[in-house]
């Protein structure tokens, strides 16, 4: 049964009606977890197997020219213009978060040759830490860890602390992603620079649900995932973003043909392409590209404010019943109370949450788990309703009475 | 109109069967260019589009846990069963093939800390230079480069000539991306090994269509390409396949937590997975695979000996016309004219042939063209019939006469 709340945030939400432009709307199962893996949007089966038949199937290598050779780049603007207030020619879409991670963080030391440190906390997600670690050691450099309250993030007060003249890089993730605490990632990027230091900007939590302006808080380097708010599938290629200023002299260790200057020129040395097309390698994961591209062009009609909006509904309403329902059942709200301090998951910790998980995907509720005992709420703001949220958290009081009883 | 020769090459071929499970097979078009981008096989559309629906869309991130987790070890495994005369636990899909070249040859150099070169030749692909060069100078090793006569590679002199106490890795491409010289890497690895260095292969140009046994003949590090003959699409992830007595010993720099040892528990500290998994970095593109496993289920079907006939019948049938049709207007013939010092394509050089290549494209024969002056026929075993070898040869007559009148 449908509770009046739960049905009535429903009815006042502008967005209710882009639910059914996922697939499994209509499914009873509450999906808790499109900030690991967003759901398909149903245009985007179709896309794919048209893809095969009309574009590699009939343009075959032709494809190349047509079209898929500019395609990084060109998803990497939209995506810069609908998602992160990037102008055109500072984004585009590569590998992996994990490898654009390294070959930002690698461009960004050679970029600050005389400098010895990387700044960043230890919440940091652990492939942004265990890259870190290994570019240290095998650069020679030190890394600099800030302890976190994971419910507060890193303060203006912590990182101005560890920031100093040795400090190459600080290295940051938006949204964290066990709390969902917001960085002040203007205030921060403030900091560093008046240290002299460069900034890397993790958006893996934030792209998509949270409106980001990388141009106008005069960021560095970004990169971030495809997989999460942005539906682009499992394992879809992540992106990467320099600042206009800085593509002249940042270059990165991959040499591939991909980001040479003249790829078919094929010669005997390599020299980086101008522009953000030197942050490539290998030749990129076009099939994986359609997705996102399916779900930015639904972003930008919605627009990323009335997003945001939604899915601070979504994320106080969360709140709101667990507050209501779970903290009898012994629940803590981990992640931050203040709005304006959350991205889009609400974090409920319990001592037995690791077994409520598994108790819940039984049910047909898919939360995630993360150490320790925190259950993640992902609630993506175009695919999720609130009738959704109030149905999952009541199975959560459910299972947890049942573990408990 | 069929000419009787390709006619009677087309009814004898056991293979010729297959070529209608490929994308565009009832088309006019001819295409020599397999070995850049594989045609999609028909059942590959289907198949994303269904995994959209039931996989991602209904499973959503439970996928992970039943079946995308072990899907690049699994992919990996039979890709090396098929392909690559690999037992299982050494090879894995993941990032492009400059991403795992770059993976492979800092592990290399990590394995050989007090050696300080690395041999490769001036033919190898451009990928393969670029990285080196980058690593070389990153690393403070030498690059010590083997002149190669373009249609012969290299030599087991030349190498027995260049590697020594020093050499850390000899870095080789097994079929030589301009002429299509098949090396002979049993050979050639043994030279390496008798000098104590690694070799590390790109087979980039010859898996799925010349048979590889990388266990059998002894090799360290091999990586290669899935979207020329295996159909994975336009930058499907490549593999990588490092033998296991190697797999502790190995490690390399870009320290993901797809490729920790227990990527769940987002520990401190990384430390790599045991096995191949240790090559992964960032999450792999899942839906990138799924191509590939299309193809490598029909290389199964068919045997890799039977798709090596049929390769070395149709390279045959294209010297043997470009003798018969092309050498009066001037062409020479570019490839090894010994059948099993040649992979599956046939390179033709004229001072016109980036000419040629343009009209050519105009008249839907789609060859590709790589610097200087040769028009490369990419004979995809599988997809190509001798029908199609004799209409696009004849045509490049029609072509070259046109341009040269």
């Amino acid at each position: 049964m449908t509770d009046p709340t739960a049905a009535r945030l429903d009815r006042d939400d502008p967005l209710a009606k882009y639910r059914d432009l996922f697939v499994g709307s209509e499914s009873p199962l509450v999906y808790f977890d499109g900030n690991s893996l967003g759901r398909p949007l149903r245009v985007t089966g179709e896309r794919l197997s048209r893809f095969v038949a009309e574009e590699w199937g009939a343009r075959l290598i032709r494809g190349w020219d047509e079209r898929w050779f500019d395609l990084p780049l060109a998803v990497g603007d939209e995506l810069g213009r609908i998602t992160l207030g990037a102008g055109p020619g500072q984004t585009t879409i590569g590998d992996s978060t994990t490898v654009l991670l390294y070959k930002a963080i690698r461009a960004a030391l050679a970029a600050r040759p005389d400098r010895t440190e990387i700044v960043l906390d230890r919440d940091n997600f652990p492939t942004d830490r265990y890259l870190a670690q290994g570019i240290a050691e095998e650069r020679g450099v030190r890394l600099r860890w800030i302890d976190v309250d994971p419910a507060a993030g890193v303060t203006a007060e912590q990182l101005a602390g560890a920031v100093g003249p040795d400090t190459a890089l600080v290295l940051l993730s938006h949204v964290a992603y066990r709390s969902a605490w917001l960085a002040d990632l203007p205030e921060l990027t403030r900091i560093a620079h008046d240290a002299g230091a460069l900034v890397l900007w993790d958006l893996s939590h934030s792209v998509g649900s949270v409106p980001v302006l990388l141009d106008s808080w005069d960021v560095d380097l970004a990169v971030g995932c495809t997989y999460k708010y942005l539906n682009g599938g499992p394992g879809a290629p992540a992106f990467v973003y320099v600042a206009a200023r800085h593509l002249e002299e940042l270059t990165q260790p991959v040499q591939g043909w991909m980001g040479a200057a003249d790829p078919f020129l094929m010669g005997p040395d390599y020299a980086p392409a101008e522009g953000i097309r030197r942050f490539l390698s290998g030749t990129p994961p076009i099939v994986g590209m359609l997705a996102v591209q399916d779900m930015l062009a639904l972003i930008d009609e919605v627009g990323m404010p009335a997003v945001r909006d939604k899915s601070a509904g979504l994320t106080a309403y969360a709140v709101e019943l667990a507050d209501d329902l779970l903290s009898p059942a012994g629940v803590v709200v981990a992640s931050p109370r203040d709005a304006d301090r959350r991205g889009g998951h609400v974090t409920l910790n319990h001592p037995l949450m690791r077994e409520a998980t598994a108790a819940l995907w039984q049910r047909d509720v898919i939360p995630d788990y993360r150490d320790p005992h925190g259950l993640r709420l992902g609630l993506s703001p175009l695919s999720t309703s609130y009738d959704e949220v109030r149905r999952g958290v009541e199975i959560v009081r459910e299972v947890l009475d049942g573990l408990s009883g």
